[in-house]
């Protein structure tokens, strides 16, 4: 594609820690970058007002609930996402791919996408377990709104991402489960190369296609993905599938993906927790997106800084639903300068989410997408001057 | 209160309509003016920035809200209201009175503020009825959150209110109901009198008391009531209570009340619609306060102007969740020069309601009470040229 091109500004000495810029037809991205995700074309309680204040480069939204509402035709209509939503900047879609597997194997593993197990009693939030069936055809799957049958297959995702006009789209895949045995994995890994092939005879050549590696956690397996996925002409490639049981096998599985990678821009997906993204960016991730930063937001997980007591312990959070914020009228973070912390003391922020108000969730989001975009600065930051191990060092010791 | 002037800046030729400028020691507030209700410290959905930009003059939090949580003491110790919220204008709080009312008789009678008999079916939101007890004492009610007892009376709502630190504070009265008979209303009325008394008593010398008359639908209830509470030293007046069974009950109501007013500055208890604003204005009203506006902004129903549609067989509103609005790429009002108008159409925001998006509840709020304040700009102007039955004709022709 013409208009997507990505440049490698600094290599940390060190480490495979790198900054770039992606440049797309809607703008460039600096990374390593958090994308904060637009789930339904809206960043969570935040607008498009938002998202230009906090000076957000690029969004991704989601290719599988889009098209059950309003779907991509429908946004076709409206002129494609970035006028739908109102964000003229880059914006990235999945490929659905990934509710293939928390809709089917991750509902009959009951396992969540860092492959812990949820809680006993604790299911996922939809009802029905076998709402998806994968095939080499593709995954049939039933809505969760209202029931109604859908296919996603390679074509049809591009042809969905394609309506939805989004700069870089993801090649549809199968993501295995961590409790997914190595044959499962074989043979899920198989499809999604068959797959690859797919999207790229589909894809609209005006967008951008990330190839995803999978193989779950075993090496053989994954050595074979990665060297069947760098092969083909995607513009960037992405790291997929169950990245083990614990981070350490995340770390592992990333050793031995990435030093087989050339330069095209790397995506992790679903990854976003402050550690995580250290240990990632050291090992030569450019890109990220998570609901996290923003559904911890939501339940009153509020992020804080190294130098206003945040650290590994307490993931670098505050429960501001703790009473003891319901008095204090201190900022979330003293150190921090987004709107939230110069305007709104912990006090106020406590009483908004226990009395359930709805500007409790703007006021929260709004901190915890600042705090990582801060964070991604930092880092970007300290690759380009070489001191990206001491930045790291400051935040994990 | 030396802090607290009322100043009439024009008085209409044709009418009791007029512009004046009420004046606290937090600031002016240009009237006729709709004031935006922040029940529990928020105007719900809007952050203190969202009120900047609209140009909010001031706001009317809810005494009974604060009361439960965070308790007034916790508002007191954190600064007051206006650095709780971070708002530094003029704040109104009413008494907890209306409470009584909604809580107890209201949900005896079924009924709502207005007087229309709730659908069969379909009462008000709290399930229990007789949450509340009224004697002379005060008000006895059950928090509706967590089962605990509280007495309201006008000591302790004084003493609250003067914890809030509000700018402008309501009298404590008890509110009848369209359905209470003439001698209840008598007996109710007669309350409210001692009790204005006693907030006369132990009002906070820093703060303006809006007294209020009460009297229901009998007209020589409402001209003891008048009489009575217009001699005190009241620095405003609220009509408030019962306001008969229809809207031509409560022009009635006006009719027999405000000529007996002398200049201090009037506020009309809990009415904002479009078509209310304009009768009750034109009757000599100075301000209001409603929750409608951005209540009914969040179940879909969007104030649009004539030159968009708006007229009195619609309340002036669209219905954003009606399915004709899906692929609709016209703002809410194409005349509107509020942020929603000017970012984002109809099509978006009817998805974001669809799908239950937290940002829809921004956009939606902000567009409504941004129409309600140029409603009130446009009134003001109008009375000050002396074209405002010109500007109503237009409106509700």
């Amino acid at each position: 594609m013409a208009d997507f091109q990505f440049e490698i500004l600094k290599q940390s000495t060190s480490s495979k820690a790198r900054t770039g810029i992606i440049k797309t037809r809607n703008g460039e991205i600096k990374t390593p970058y958090f994308i904060p995700v637009a789930t339904a074309a809206t960043v969570r309680a935040l607008d498009s007002h938002d998202l230009e204040e906090l000076g957000v480069q690029c969004t991704l939204a989601n290719t599988y609930h889009l098209h059950l509402s309003p779907s991509s035709e429908t946004v076709k209509k409206l002129g494609g996402l970035h006028e739908f939503m109102s964000f003229k900047k880059p914006i990235f879609t999945d490929s659905g791919g990934f509710q293939a597997f928390s809709l089917g194997l991750g509902k009959e593993h009951n396992i969540n996408k860092l492959g812990s197990i949820f809680p006993q009693g604790k299911k996922s939030e939809e009802k029905d377990t076998n709402l998806a069936r994968i095939t080499d055809n593709g995954v049939k799957f039933k809505s969760t709104r209202d029931g109604s049958t859908h296919l996603f297959n390679p074509e049809i995702s591009m042809k969905i991402q394609s309506n939805l006009g989004s700069d870089i789209i993801m090649a549809f895949d199968e993501c295995t489960s961590p409790l997914s045995d190595k044959d499962y994995t074989k043979k899920a890994m198989e499809r999604t190369h068959r797959w690859a092939l797919e999207c790229l005879n589909h894809k609209d050549p005006n967008q951008a296609l990330y190839g995803i590696i999978q193989g779950g956690e075993y090496q053989d397996l994954r050595d074979v993905s990665t060297e069947f996925i760098k092969t083909l002409e995607f513009e960037g490639i992405a790291i997929g599938g169950s990245l083990g049981k614990s981070k350490k096998d995340m770390h592992k599985i990333l050793d031995w993906v990435i030093p087989q990678l050339d330069d095209r821009p790397r995506h992790l997906l679903g990854i976003g927790a402050v550690d995580d993204i250290f240990e990632c960016v050291e090992r030569g991730i450019d890109t990220f997106d998570c609901v996290a930063p923003t559904r911890i937001a939501r339940r009153g997980h509020l992020f804080i800084t190294p130098n206003s007591g945040g650290n590994l312990k307490n993931s670098f959070r505050i429960n501001i639903r703790s009473s003891k914020h319901a008095e204090d009228r201190n900022p979330i973070d003293k150190k921090c300068d987004c709107k939230t912390c110069k305007t709104h003391s912990r006090a106020y922020l406590h009483h908004l989410q226990k009395v359930n108000e709805l500007t409790y969730f703007k006021l929260a989001t709004f901190h915890n997408v600042h705090f990582m975009l801060k964070l991604m600065t930092q880092i970007r930051e300290a690759i380009n001057e070489d001191r990206f191990e001491k930045l790291k060092e400051e935040w994990l010791n």
